[in-house]
């Protein structure tokens, strides 16, 4: 059973406001739970329909959070989802500092600008299931604890390393390592297929609609192209296409060249 | 100016029903209208606003279509996006035969059941883009002229031959020719990243939730599997992405080994 008081600072939390002031951040259904516990990130509270905890509670062995047996009329009011699901629970956020060292000998990626989080959290899906062990946001890219980020990242947003630095901050952090390599996508780029030195950097995505930003383009030292099949095709793939095609590039140079 | 009746028959094209009745649909935007005027579809009507018309009009060189201008009222009425561009275009649907010679040096995308039209519409795009001339659907897979397919397509729509059929069909069409290779993404799969002879023949895409279908499995003559970076890694990627992957696999393949 759900007090008023609880349910509006559930609510609350479907705001980026409140989600910033408290550090807070929302997760529904079983699968991003089993993420969630499977993972480095705090769960604050859950709150259930009683046959979701009858079936899951001795799955939970972290005594400090919080089980709440909740209704389904109760769980539709705390939800985001047009079908409310039978769990939501409460998540810390966590910080992460930027880790220069990855540079050397893996990928991370930085997103320039990448507004949709549909588009946030696929990419996200993405750098999970390719390894990648952190993704560099532009401090204009959607906040990495939107609810739909979350939703749409199936849970792979609580296994990649998430920091929001300006990609100029990031090469100065980088210091006296070796500089990073730094790829980009842009028209008169080197075919990806035949570029055999995509193994670490930094590959920059751009935003869905603009592509790489002016302020960033000097910071690419790698041009790079996903070459269609026909040169006169007019059309292009969308951010999340073009990271998938990427990043397997990446993965079967590391594993299987 | 739009009579009753007028808006009446191309509001009818929003249902299912009709456009298999008529064999008309809509297509909407600049982008589609452009693309489907660079393609052997047959446009016949087009609904646009004045100024439209004043930017497009010498365009359009083929004097059997018919131009109507409409005010944003009208548009807005006749309309399936949530904000109605200013133009909408009625099109005729076109009917391809099976090509099975395409099989012995071409890939062509088999759609098992994918039922979503916006995975329908991406998956097209990445067909035009990767250089694949034929998509066959299973009867269960969403209806091509579906307005979301066709706009999620962004225009690809008009350069991939359709054609429905079942799998089956399919192969026993290819009769005397030599057998089609069919691949199909399996867990038990061989490394796509080692396969060299995935350069032609015949690629199952399987259901968004259930993968390839049971009775299509017996046909999969090539199991392939797209590894992920870590071999405990639970997660998965989604059928547009799965596609994005193999289809950059095959492309270097046929251009770049």
């Amino acid at each position: 059973m759900l007090s008023k008081n609880q349910i509006k600072n559930i609510t609350a939390l479907h705001s980026k406001k409140e989600r910033a002031e408290s550090g807070l951040f929302i997760i529904e259904g079983d699968k991003l739970i089993a993420e969630a516990l499977d993972s480095s990130y705090t769960i604050e509270s859950i709150y259930a329909l009683s046959t979701w905890l009858d079936e899951n509670d001795r799955k939970i062995k972290d005594s400090k959070i919080k089980l709440v047996e909740v209704t389904a009329d109760e769980l539709k009011k705390i939800s985001l989802l047009s079908t409310a699901n039978n769990v939501l629970a409460v998540c810390k956020q966590k910080h992460f500092d930027l880790d220069t060292s990855l540079f050397q000998d893996k990928l991370s990626l930085y997103l320039d600008d990448i507004r949709d989080p549909g588009n946030f959290g696929t990419i996200i899906r993405l750098a999970h299931w390719f390894g990648i062990p952190q993704v560099i946001c532009s401090p204009e890219t959607v906040e990495f604890y939107n609810p739909k980020a979350v939703q749409s990242s199936m849970g792979s947003i609580f296994h990649v390393n998430l920091v929001t630095m300006d990609l100029g901050e990031v090469l100065a952090n980088n210091g006296e390592n070796k500089p990073a390599k730094v790829f980009g996508a842009l028209l008169e780029g080197q075919n990806i297929y035949l570029k055999d030195d995509f193994t670490s950097g930094i590959l920059v995505i751009g935003n869905e609609s603009n592509g790489i930003s002016s302020k960033n383009l000097k910071f690419i030292s790698d041009k790079i192209k996903i070459p269609p099949a026909a040169e006169n095709h007019a059309e292009s793939i969308n951010a999340a296409m073009a990271t998938s095609i990427l990043l397997s590039e990446y993965l079967r140079r590391k594993k299987y060249f």
